[in-house]
């Protein structure tokens, strides 16, 4: 009866719901670039007078980078302390965009209304679903179903270097029985999905330095160390012919999936023509004889996010640069320990420089990956809530991205996470364009809706 | 006692030449970059009317790039067509200048005056030393002491795609006895040199395309090929172990240095330790059992000029991009073919893609080497000349660059070349902070001086 109502609350309400989201988004909350700090500051600001409007005791954290915003709400029952964050990634090519970024829109298309922006889905949008099922709640019936705090963050897209220190100077503000995260996705459009498996992350940028400037490529061209060639040749290094990572030790650890999550991830029905299709591809490129879902959940991997070097300007400009870099991630897998392998990573580079070059290293994040247990019985009543509001049965399933929050709440806090998101494959998160399917907004919020129910029962 | 009165008279106006080279160097006449068009107009315009100051039949022509400008002065004796460039190379990356580049100054180092901004060597500086010698003969003798043109290019720095057919639609204007360049250096600080080898030139730019937009490298990374992986892996496969290019039939035609040119040189005393040490490096980077001057004057190369490819901005964008490219360069040596090498490159490249990559090249410019055959008597005058001008014999050398015009008088119109210049190893050409010695400017123009004299004979 409680749940009909609110159910029926969020569906009257859906319109004033996407005109707040689309307030949100208009703040160009770049975390990563110094150049939108007080947009991230006004984008904290937003979400403190939304959630005091909502009844939440709410407050800006400054932290020496983004400030952090926390939210408490009175409530019987078990306590959840929900995350989200409100800082977005950068939008460049901005060429590429077909509307403004931070001018958010709802858009028909063949597959549907999108709500189209950046950060629409990854993470403004996600974030809001909570919060206006919260909303929901509360109009409803005056109060929340059970103890609800929440934690926004404005430095997930920039390495989050505030949070652990945070997380640990704020310990007791933090705890609550179960952690709730939204910023993960369905498993196929009909299917929702609870991320029992994160990979973790080691950003690092490599700089080799040869000549002490740029150089003519016709005066020293053959005789002159080029930085691009021995970048190159160090980036073509760390992966052997079968796909895997050539850094020493850096499979250590690494266990092969258990059977049963194999098995039941064979059950999911995973595509890999369908899933590399949408984005142009055919043919899986991880290591020999893996899966699909093996390459993108439970396998560690190298990519090269940015390389840069030398006239990159129109027409042509025969120099020999003196500097070249590279911008290097590692998604981990349980049992990686990511600063053991920066380490083992920066050794290695180092083994592999020719004479006349140097090499210098700036880091850029390291988050272990998180493995969650489904024992707590918040995770089968989610699963059930879930299963009711979509098509088809709620899965238990991996992901590839980073969330390091998941780990952190595990290791710092002691508290189990469920990642529980309504993104789709082709939200196009970090690219330009990026949407969240109005469907995935509004059957997100019924689905926290139905989750805060279940919780408190 | 004409050369003497000549020579007395460039010492005499040294002020004022300087001051012409500064107006001149203030045109930022890039050629490269679309920006500059009127600028590179403006420069030509100024050369004009230089020129027609000088008795001179001056004009502008019109090309589909950038205009030549064209001069004939009368005169009786052997007939010689000067070449020179007055456009210049970009001046990126622009905050490693210490004064602006076309803000041209005369400064006092502790190697001695120089005249310091974009363009005051190559080629602007070395172009007016034959301005200046031709003012100072007819300032002292109303006449040339031989019959003299000038033909100065405004595409240099970008490949010269009009003056292949500029020089095949002006053959009969452009003939002369001896074709004189001036766009090489000295051959240390006190020997003149006299180029009779250069190397050419090919040019591409490599764009490697992988997934049809930029991906999310959490959600892709490890199923999805990385194009800037398949770009480095590439390059890195582009020279072998022992420093050889590794593309098929790439050496075909490729002669050994024939053993009277390698005893010249061996004779000139060059210093690989000093030569790298001018640019902080110490080791010669080429091919295994090679000298450093066959590096760098007859031996074949590969370069890596630029590379771009996914997030280069501040922080962090765990982005896995849609593409990647590089621009590419070989030097080329007498017996390479620059139009079948390119199609080899090309064919390299392709076999070289692994699944799910697209390659599309686009060419920047193709010059075959040049070698002089020493035998025209203007050889061993203008040998003579400098020899008398500087402390130093003049050598015969080599020319680790490309200045495809010399090939050009040889094979279009049947005439040999003369490179002569003064520029020096540390005038950072095609770098910032780019000078010309005052001393290279004055003698040079004395050396020309002597030249004209001596071909008069």
């Amino acid at each position: 009866m409680g749940l009909e109502q609110a159910l029926a609350q969020v569906d009257a309400d859906i319109d004033a719901a996407v005109e707040r989201l689309l307030e949100l988004l208009r703040i160009p909350s770049i975390s990563t670039d110094p150049a939108y700090k007080d947009d991230c500051d006004r984008a904290a600001d937003w979400l403190v007078d939304d959630l005091t409007s909502l009844g939440f005791q709410a407050s800006k954290r400054t932290t020496p980078g983004h400030p952090m915003v926390m939210g408490h709400a009175k409530g019987d029952g078990p306590h959840v302390m929900f995350y989200g964050h409100y800082d977005v990634q950068p939008v460049d090519p901005l060429s590429l965009w077909d509307t403004p970024p931070f001018e958010p829109a709802l858009e028909d298309t063949p597959k549907g209304r999108v709500i189209r922006g950046r950060g629409a889905s990854d993470d403004k949008g996600q974030l809001m679903t909570f919060v206006e099922a919260c909303r929901a709640w509360k109009a409803v019936h005056g109060a929340l179903p059970v103890k609800v705090s929440v934690f926004f963050e404005g430095e997930e897209e920039s390495g989050s270097p505030s949070l652990v220190p945070f997380m640990k100077q704020n310990r007791e503000e933090l705890r609550a029985d179960v952690a709730l995260i939204c910023d993960t996705g369905l498993f196929g459009e009909e299917t929702p999905a609870i991320v029992t498996r994160l990979r973790g992350l080691l950003g690092e940028e490599v700089t080799i330095t040869g000549p002490n400037k740029d150089l003519h490529s016709g005066m020293y061209g053959g005789i002159a160390r080029n930085p691009i060639r021995v970048l190159a040749g160090i980036i073509a290094s760390l992966h052997d012919a079968s796909g895997r990572i050539t850094v020493p030790g850096f499979y250590d650890g690494v266990a092969e999936l258990p059977t049963d999550i194999a098995g039941q991830w064979g059950d999911l029905g995973f595509s890999e023509a369908e899933f590399l299709g949408e984005v142009g591809l055919g043919v899986p490129a991880g290591e020999d004889g893996r899966t699909g879902l093996e390459m993108i959940w439970s396998r560690p991997t190298c990519e090269v996010n940015g390389i840069t070097g030398g006239y990159q300007g129109d027409g042509f400009k025969t120099v020999l640069p003196s500097v070249a870099s590279a911008k290097i991630s590692f998604r981990l897998v349980p049992g990686q320990d990511p600063h053991k392998l920066r380490e083992s990573f920066r050794a290695y580079v180092q083994s592999q420089l020719p004479g006349d070059c140097t090499v210098s290293f700036q880091e850029h994040g390291a988050s272990p990956a998180a493995e969650m247990s489904t024992d707590h019985p918040a995770f089968e009543k989610a699963r059930a809530a879930l299963s009711d509001e979509w098509p088809r049965e709620a899965a238990f399933v991996g992901c590839g991205g980073s969330i390091p929050i998941a780990g952190y709440f595990k290791d710092i806090l002691g508290m189990d996470a469920m990642l529980i998101g309504f993104g789709k494959d082709d939200d196009q998160i970090h690219s330009p364009n990026e949407k969240y399917d109005l469907s995935s907004f509004h059957k997100g919020i019924r689905s926290w809706v139905r989750v805060l129910d279940a919780l408190s029962r």
